[in-house]
């Protein structure tokens, strides 16, 4: 279940690997505001990216905390993401009567607009470089554990201090696999109101199968509007709409929120990946689509109730897929293992290479470590046996109460003080949990926990007591307490014996594995730390023997992407930049207009009405991944041209690499937007709001 | 691909596993004709199984080759069995612009009977025992890999005598393990045609959402003709039909192929099956589930392409997640191992029990040497990592040439002279196979191979040719020549110099892994032979103890089952052992007519001409298994009453034990098939024929 996730989508390269190269080709990175590609963007394009271009798109840009990105759209704090990343927010707000994620949704007038029930936005404020703090505050010679302790201590105390500072949001982000780390401070809201959805049909019109494919025809597009003291945010910065949009070659810029990205591993990690994590993450992943699918059909309530969580599943299977497949491709992977090797060599000629050698060990001796414990701790700490939001939310109890009397620099990170707000704005969170589907998807993950470690494991015999894990789900979901509000706030409020006494049978269970999670989240984080140490080394290495700047792996931090809206060649045949809403009636015709080629009674209608030549999706060569779902497409000039909601079918191997040949990010026109909220919704006041940047 | 599979349905088993125990309880039993449960019927239910009652109906029971069964219900060669079992066939007689799966087939007239591509059907002749002869065959103390080649020689050579001076089908049946050998002959036919089909959406209604579910309305038939000579065969055999069908409490029985059950496995076996044969088995599935789901809903031409190979997936993954369900359920395992130790305690007390207990160890030594190679075997010699019809073809072809020119009873057994006949009906059938839905499939196949063996592995990269898995899969299926009938048949008719020179890339993968392949499954036959050596002393010892007689595990021969049509109870709720025509538009509607729960046109129009009250299917507690899908159900009058389709959920651990207290078997009613006949699709013809027994 996903009460917290990054929407994965479209990303990059095949044919042309950085690897391990530090000087970026083409339109490749994910760039920080930090360090923008200042020098390429204009050697390139001839445009200057000035301090105040920049500042303006980085604060008009915001963060889903669900998972995505978005952006101010206007003066009255009209804010547009993805419909799918909006889903999760439909989701929580519908109900047996109420089907907003199928049937879309519009707010005509600010009172109807709806709250969200858990949704935090941030929008980053500040950059801070503060790599030499914390590792000044890391013990000369420590490694592994103490060093990480050490880590997440120094980590806690500068986001407490910056919170009690400045009042923002502020995290600590590790950039370069440990080679830098940045303070990012944000201004948070959580007073978000729903203001338009279309539905669910046309927003994701063709469904899994059109999913990473292009041409697409999606007006995968969801509005919200940011509230504070009851009123809608005037905010400083809003992106203006262009109504024209880009034209094709137009240069144009993405800024928004990547998740992951693994191209700065080394070899041996990327062989685990390739080997283990992606293999064993696809399985479970197709385990539980081919569970939810199943429930799914049998009832259209039960389809409901699972809807987002399948859609984030069948996302996530599709775009793992495509990465494997770029793994497994010997020739992609044998540029990856060529980078490595000549690196090596070059270092092996100079005299101070040793030290960047050995931590190339030191990275595959701690992959090594982690891989021997990999099934369990995805298990027991990755919670996967336990797939049920119920759990995460036992657990989360549990743990509370364990932590909270430490000192705030020993938690574990997620209970510092400096997140408190964010993480009781989830944990109290009044979406609805519903016990059939948990039932169902517990009763599966404890099936698949007794494949993993076998019936004889003595955990497992702990967590089934005697009864079959179908009957033991059954038998957990129906008696916890803890989908209970007032229940959670109780023990939240309580410590550890208050805890205990309740007797929760599913904070039972979490503590039941609870010593064992955490011993095995401690050694992936010492692994993690003497990887980010070695890491170091080796970026130093690679600056003194490259010399040039580059971009770090994803984050989930705010980052600025570019290129030109261009169509490529697919099979010998040219896929043109654009697609029209004349494409989408067409498509669903040719598909006998079934699902999930199926289009509302609405566009039936109105079709005679619109202009069918406007553009609905286009294609750019911007360096995308998933969470940047939802990220504003500008032009030059800073206008709103368009928003991402996808990459195609090429671009999946992005998470390994960039290639600007045949990946492409997919975004939604500005212009299809408008004529669809105008003709279609008859939504006047709502567009003339985008156009004037005024309600 | 399914050249060859045994349909997966309904079973039984979760409360009163009779485990080791060797006397059947309630109406337990898949009973061999040879050694019917005579006693046991009459004492329960007063009724005599005579000699011609029981050769009556063995003589009117079909089975089909393609994997399930299906009996003869008119004078004039008619022919009944599930639509899911004619599916197979129904795909090759489909084209581009007939989608007889989907819209269902009538021939009003012979002449518009449509004969099957490369259909088979067997009728059970004689049984006869020929255990003693197999076994004198054995050099003494001969064991492993030499009694295994030993008893392969026997067994050609009876089967070859056989043939030769009977003309029938003759095949030798493994039966108790090892514990007898029987030889079965058959009447062969392989002139079947196509009479009637209703439409997917009636004979599927509820889809697999609601396979193995009850209550349940499917008209789960489909009817085909047998010739000879271009004429319908006369059968003397066939069943005459009930009108009335049987009433609630009635004793049916059920004549049929139960495929596989695993009733007499040791604890070791059974505890590989749960700890590691289903669940790779389940993760296989799952994975092509996804993918053939996901190809399918791109285009309607898809699903049509990929309907009948997705139907078997989801049918055998279902019964495999109920079956491991079992399995891992303490209290169902526990029962076997109490069973077990009771047993070999029994054992131990006697001064004669120390060979059995010594063989129960060679059982468990011989598991654990077929678990050591399971991966390999399962992927090359299984074939699972070459999931495309046209690699069985090509290595058929590879093997035919490699093993013709051998002694009959020296070569791999299905390619022995008496079974020739049969083998070269599947090898030069003109059924369709598409390259498109083959790439997607060999590509899936080859990516889950080097995810198994690990892209290190010297067979994966002389197989990948330093391609990517799914570029291979292109590459190897556009440019093998397999799917070429005359191909075929060139190189069956040459020898191996002939399909060398050929240098299909295709043929050439199979040679590729031959090597290995032949040697898993030489090691894996040698482990079966071990074990069934040690389960004839086991045997010995049990009747010596025990004394009663049983029934063996299922083998794919016919088999007789019964028990009353009977409710149960699920979940505190009665379920009555009867669903109506009226119940099928009440579920549907309560559905919103929409997919899998969706009627034709026609079934909408007819509504009001139709008798709602009529039954359409029931449950009986016959004791069925996947393969027994399409058998006939007859009262004690030898009158066919019904047709098996399905068990319910409570049924899925039949494979492991059998219960009665809420498995059921499902049939469709005699009652609803012909008011559905000749009400719905206005065939009074082919009603009457039935009734009457002759056309």
């Amino acid at each position: 279940m996903n009460l917290s996730r990054i929407l994965v989508l479209g990303i990059t390269t095949l044919l042309a690997s950085t690897g391990l190269s530090t000087t970026a080709r083409a339109d490749e990175g994910m760039w920080l505001y930090s360090a923008p590609p200042r020098a390429q963007i204009k050697a390139k394009y001839g445009f200057d990216l000035t301090a105040v271009w920049l500042d303006h798109l980085m604060k008009s840009s915001v963060r889903f905390n669900s998972g995505g990105s978005g952006s101010f759209v206007s003066g009255d704090g009209l804010v547009i993401t993805n419909h799918h990343v909006g889903a999760d927010d439909l989701q929580k707000l519908s109900d047996e009567t109420h089907n907003y994620i199928r049937d879309g949704f519009y707010a005509a007038t600010p009172a109807s607009e709806k709250k969200c029930v858990d949704l935090e936005l941030n929008v980053l404020q500040s950059i801070e470089d503060i790599t030499q703090r914390v590792n000044a505050a890391i013990p000369a010679g420590a490694t592994g554990d103490a060093a990480a302790l050490a880590r997440r201590k120094i980590t806690a105390e500068i986001e407490k201090e910056s919170l009690d500072k400045t009042g923002l949001r502020s995290d600590v982000v590790t950039l370069y696999q440990g080679g830098a780390y940045h303070l990012y401070r944000f201004k948070k809201y959580t007073d978000i109101r729903l203001v338009f959805a279309p539905e669910g049909s046309t927003a994701f019109f063709g469904g899994d199968p059109d999913n990473f494919e292009y041409p697409r025809y999606d007006l995968d597009i969801c509005l919200f509007r940011v509230y504070e003291n009851d009123r809608p945010v005037q905010p400083q910065h809003f992106l203006r709409w262009s109504t024209a949009g880009a034209k094709e070659g137009e240069l144009t810029f993405v800024s928004g929120h990547p998740g992951t990205t693994r191209r700065l591993l080394t070899v041996p990690e990327l062989e685990y990946i390739r080997d283990s994590q992606f293999p064993l993450q696809l399985a479970s992943l197709k385990r539980r689509e081919v569970l939810l699918a199943n429930w799914s059909a049998r009832d259209t309530e039960n389809a409901r109730r699972a809807h987002d969580e399948l859609f984030g599943i069948q996302n996530t299977r599709k775009a793992r897929d495509g990465g494997l497949a770029a793994l497994q491709d010997p020739h992609f992977f044998g540029t990856r293992v060529a980078a490595e090797t000549a690196f090596k060599q070059k270092l092996a000629a100079r005299a101070d290479g040793a030290d960047a050698l050995a931590a190339f060990d030191r990275i595959a001796a701690a992959q090594k470590s982690v891989a021997a414990i990999a099934v369990r701790n995805r298990l027991l700490e990755g919670g996967t046996a336990f797939d049920a939001d119920s759990f995460v939310l036992a657990r989360r109890l549990l743990r509370h109460a364990d932590e909270h009397p430490k000192p705030n620099g020993e938690r574990l990170r997620e209970f510092s003080d400096a997140r408190r707000e964010s993480f009781e704005q989830q944990l109290f969170s009044e979406k609805p949990i519903y016990p059939d589907l948990e039932t169902v998807t517990l009763g599966d993950s404890l099936t698949a926990l007794v494949e993993q470690l076998g019936a004889a494991d003595p955990l497992v015999k702990t967590i089934l007591a005697g009864k079959s894990p179908r009957t033991r789900a059954a038998e957990l979901i129906s008696s916890t307490q803890v989908r209970d509000v007032a229940f959670r706030k109780k023990l939240y409020a309580g410590d550890a014996t208050v805890v205990a006494n309740a007797k929760d049978p599913l904070i039972e269970i979490a503590r039941a594995i609870d010593a064992e999670a955490r011993a095995l989240r401690r050694m992936v984080e010492s692994a993690d730390e003497t990887k980010q140490q070695a890491q170091a080394v080796i970026g130093k290495a690679r600056f003194a023997l490259e010399g040039t700047s580059n971009y770090p792996d994803a984050t989930f931090t705010l980052r600025l992407s570019y290129g030109p809206v261009q169509g490529y060649m697919e099979a010998g045949k040219n896929i043109p930049a654009y697609t029209t809403i004349g494409g989408l009636y067409e498509r669903s015709l040719k598909q006998g207009n079934r699902d999930p080629f199926e289009l509302p009674e609405r566009w039936l209608k109105k079709r005679a009405t619109l202009d069918l030549a406007t553009p609905l999706n286009f294609v750019s060569t911007a360096d995308i991944i998933g969470g940047n779902s939802g990220s504003p497409v500008v032009n030059t000039a800073g206008e709103f041209v368009g928003i991402i909601f996808d990459g195609n079918l090429a671009s999946l191997s992005g998470d390994f690499g960039y290639e600007d040949v045949a990946s492409r990010a997919v975004s939604v026109a500005s212009a299809g937007i408008l004529e669809a909220l105008r003709k279609v919704y008859e939504a006047p006041a709502l567009a003339n709001e985008l156009v004037t940047g005024r309600r």
